[in-house]
């Protein structure tokens, strides 16, 4: 299988989805191993850093790509699968930063109250025991954490000619943050022009389900992926396939929302795999429907439907081609 | 151990947390063993069954109860451990009721919709394989789902001489609809009145996070709980602890504020448990929180924080009450 | 025509909608004049006077009433026509109360920040000029503002067995904070339990729209009303005639679903009115509608739709009631 | 004063803020006639156009522009000032579109159910008796409606990087629609890139307050604007000045999120004029706000915070630019 390795210059990061000329032509079938920097661009390195001092808005989430792939035209459909994860530094950082998070007044939640006060927290990561450790800023608390890598923002470029930033998510996928964005899952997303022009970055040492303080254990990642391509199919939103779960995501205001976009989301998929009728799937989605949300933070917030497949008669989505991706990384 | 066994008359029913008389007088350290009505009364019994002609919303789920607890005063904490919750009847319902539900226009969601077709499903139970059946509607497809009891409605009299309908959940509990309200949690609530008057209700013999269409895997079902009273430290919003989890159940609108409620009262919890600084339990918190809904539906909707507990170092949560529980539980 | 006074002792004031027996029984077509106390019960007389140490949410917003309105059942229309709304007092107060607002953290938009400064102003009112007088806390700012009376809290008893707090409007009316409803106005509110047991109160002396800071100029009133019945007809939501302007108040969260109940409420009046199909109605509502704020404060917000009388035809809403009762007004 | 006529070709449209080539290059202190296509492109023209089958959502809002400013730089505040709106044709059009508008489930809001129904309906505008007609598409129903012609769309470039549809408004300003932006309004927007790159377009002929249905009476419309130029003052959300208001435009979800950042951009702005403590302009806005919403429709909301002169002290808004266009205006 073809591999190719790609570790971008920092004058190569791309900060939006969409706007950006491609950094590599790649086909369907390839693998790649890229690095992608963490989510403040690697400034937050001590507990002493100020977020406000260190970050521009502006320049967050440092994407890898975008990636022109061959053939991909719009309402196709563009699958990554994410072969390994693997955190490409010894250490990881997060931050409360003024006025962003989920509670705390934001730009957008516009409040009177002064921001909450900045804070840095450098994680250590053990390799061999697989652990970040939080250590609190007051008082003698520490913790050892499990590692659980996952990618925070995986996306293509959106349509109607719009250029976004990788701060915000939407059907275009982007800055998501669900944990359910891990090695072994599958990530299929519509293609909006022609290339797909997808990237990747914001890696997660871990993260609890809805990153409420707005920032992750935000790490560098190496990131060992797999790209597919699938003529039409595009799905409205993100869809994500794992072993053991489908998932769809949906991005928007308020919570009830985004989370009613991954429903429908869900829906539609249950009616292509099985031939269920839109009420009977509802109606079976309440009664097995995970819904473990991702970010209440960004100015659109992502939640997660998730169904288990223990619980499903077996199916082929999208042509069985996760299993197919699964298989292929094995031989990597 | 007291056991006192109580199974209301239809008369008996109470449709509000407040504003009714005990059917009973415990003292804390009594188990109860509770016959619990559906939420729809019993009346939705085959698929030709319309919801709107069956059923009137003013009178779904039927409360058992409200027990009145001996020296629970205003300020206390009420915990309710749940030893055992066992599905009273062979079958159970579910149902589409017009403009009721996640994903369709409702009296508060006013849009100029019809509304969708109301369907009613019937679901066998096979204790045996412990599944409940899913026959689709339309079609052929049939399915078995795992049995997993719990009760969506568990709740006191609110304060500030409130009555509230046992359909919307708030600070009080009531219709929080979380499978977290299970059989080995215990639950714990602020006491607002005298005597607490809590009562307990609509039980799910399975229910997806979100409870998308407004309805679980209802049924009548036998519930086996131990009342405890503690003096003081009443939780702003209802917390429960598990062998494995602490959970706390944010109940407003937008779906975010329900999601900041079980936030902050998570932080508040984790400060009360380990003395953590609040910036550090936000931090914390936010790596490893699990947040899955519970229900996106009501007039309030109810979102769930939850942390694993090994992921953190042991604690006593209200003086190891749970453990306790526990034990006391073994011996019924 | 009858009239009838009556002011309430202190022990008098009703905490609730619903759940208190009625002050009085009086028969459709009566005037009454009634005294109603300011939203804190008086008890914020000088800028030295701190909200957290003179207030209890639980006891806000004293009700004048309840009324028991002879003849009427639910499904019933009550219309309260608004005569006259004089200051009772030459003073009104208003102030920043912790955790309470529309621009600060609440205990529903759960956030870490610290409560903001508690502020009380003092307003006097001039009432040869009609004005009362800001004066700002930090500099020499002053200003007149245009007396502009109004009743922050009418409604009913709710249906379905519930008590309501005073605070917190909802299908029923009570805490809308509308600047509509004024002297020269009738509101129409549905029966839900007989006798409708009405009340009002929280006279605001003035009030923007959106009442942001969560307290208006909070003043004493006198309120003459007249009360009239109309068998059948009871609108979802509270509607309010003036001789210029339909309008309908929705309540809930978050604020678009209150202005969505609002809307559809509109659109079903002016097909009662005009004929007019839904789609229709939509429409041209859409070219016509006003959409003052009424507030964004409490756990349900209130929004308002307005149209236009002068740019409809002529018609007879409840049969011509608001004229009828307008008339009626000249003559006490 | 020098005034430059433009008229786009249909390839000259702009569908995006940013992203885009200026048409032209303009001085601060330049006078623009322009003419303006309306949202749906011309392309609905009878009540029997279907929208769904005559619009692209991609391209919607049409603008005429971007113009570059000589001497904009970030941080700098842009002032256009609106010297007269004349409708361009005799007729204008509005449209129910599948899934798009505020009473109906959308891509976002996502429910299961089907589309309401697409209607077209065309006003004839009256020239002599100002007025545009409503014929009711359902029965007889027609109504003279006064013409109040304004624009929904007025924007720069988005910083970040970013290019945005002309369908959804943000800080940048964009699809407002708001009926305060009307001949004799001078609008500020703070510019995020060299030269602003700004557009207008999207006229209306008349909308009301909230624009329920999604689309008002669009029409081609005649602009002359005055541009010109502030060095620094930028303010984070667009603010408009009339002879009689000031007003704030904030834009996002929930309604409440936009409603907030107006109010909180209306306290800086009472800040800005009058000196005064941010208590005390929450305290002031409280009682003198008016609270207008502008759409409840768009991937996200735009409400106002509107407060009239005659009840503020006499001040001079960005050094009294808005009196000084108005005097330049009338000598065009």
């Amino acid at each position: 299988m073809n591999v190719i390795e790609f570790t971008p210059t920092r004058e190569q990061y791309a900060w939006t989805f969409g706007g950006v000329e491609p950094v590599l032509r790649v086909k369907p079938g390839t693998a790649l191993r890229l690095w992608t920097e963490d989510a403040f661009g690697g400034r937050l390195t001590s507990p002493h850093d100020r977020p406000s001092e260190q970050l521009d808005l502006h320049e967050v989430n440092p994407q890898t790509g975008p990636f022109h792939v061959e053939g991909a035209e719009p309402g196709d459909t563009l699958a990554l699968h994410f072969a390994e994860l693997e955190p490409a530094r010894d250490w990881a950082a997060s931050a409360t930063i003024p006025f962003f998070g989920g509670l705390t007044g934001t730009d957008r939640t516009a409040l009177l109250h002064d921001a909450l006060p900045e804070r840095t927290w450098i994680y250590q990561l053990d390799r061999e025991r697989e652990v970040v450790v939080f250590e609190a800023l007051q008082g003698e608390f520490r913790l050892d954490l499990p590692v659980a890598p996952m990618l925070g923002t995986v996306g293509v470029a959106p349509g109607g000619r719009e250029v976004r930033t990788s701060l915000v998510p939407d059907t275009f996928g982007g800055n998501m943050d669900t944990p359910e964005m891990r090695a072994g899952a599958t990530c299929f997303l519509g293609v909006n022009v022609e290339g797909a022009l997808f990237s990747v970055g914001d890696g997660h040492y871990r993260q609890g389900e809805g990153e409420s303080c707005g920032t992750a254990v935000e790490g560098a990642m190496n990131v060992t992926l797999i790209v597919e391509l699938i003529k039409g199919g595009a799905p409205l939103w993100p869809r994500i396939e794992q072993d053991s779960h489908y998932a769809v995501v949906g991005s928007s205001r308020p919570l009830e929302d985004a989370w009613r976009a991954s429903q429908v989301g869900m829906i539609d998929w249950l009616h292509e795999l099985y031939g269920l009728d839109r009420l009977d799937a509802y109606q079976l989605l309440t009664q097995i429907g995970e819904a473990p949300l991702a970010n209440v933070v960004d100015a659109n917030y992502s939640a997660v439907t998730k169904v288990a497949k223990r619980l499903l008669p077996q199916a082929d989505a999208f042509g069985g081609m996760h299993r197919y991706l699964r298989d292929q990384a094995r031989t990597l």
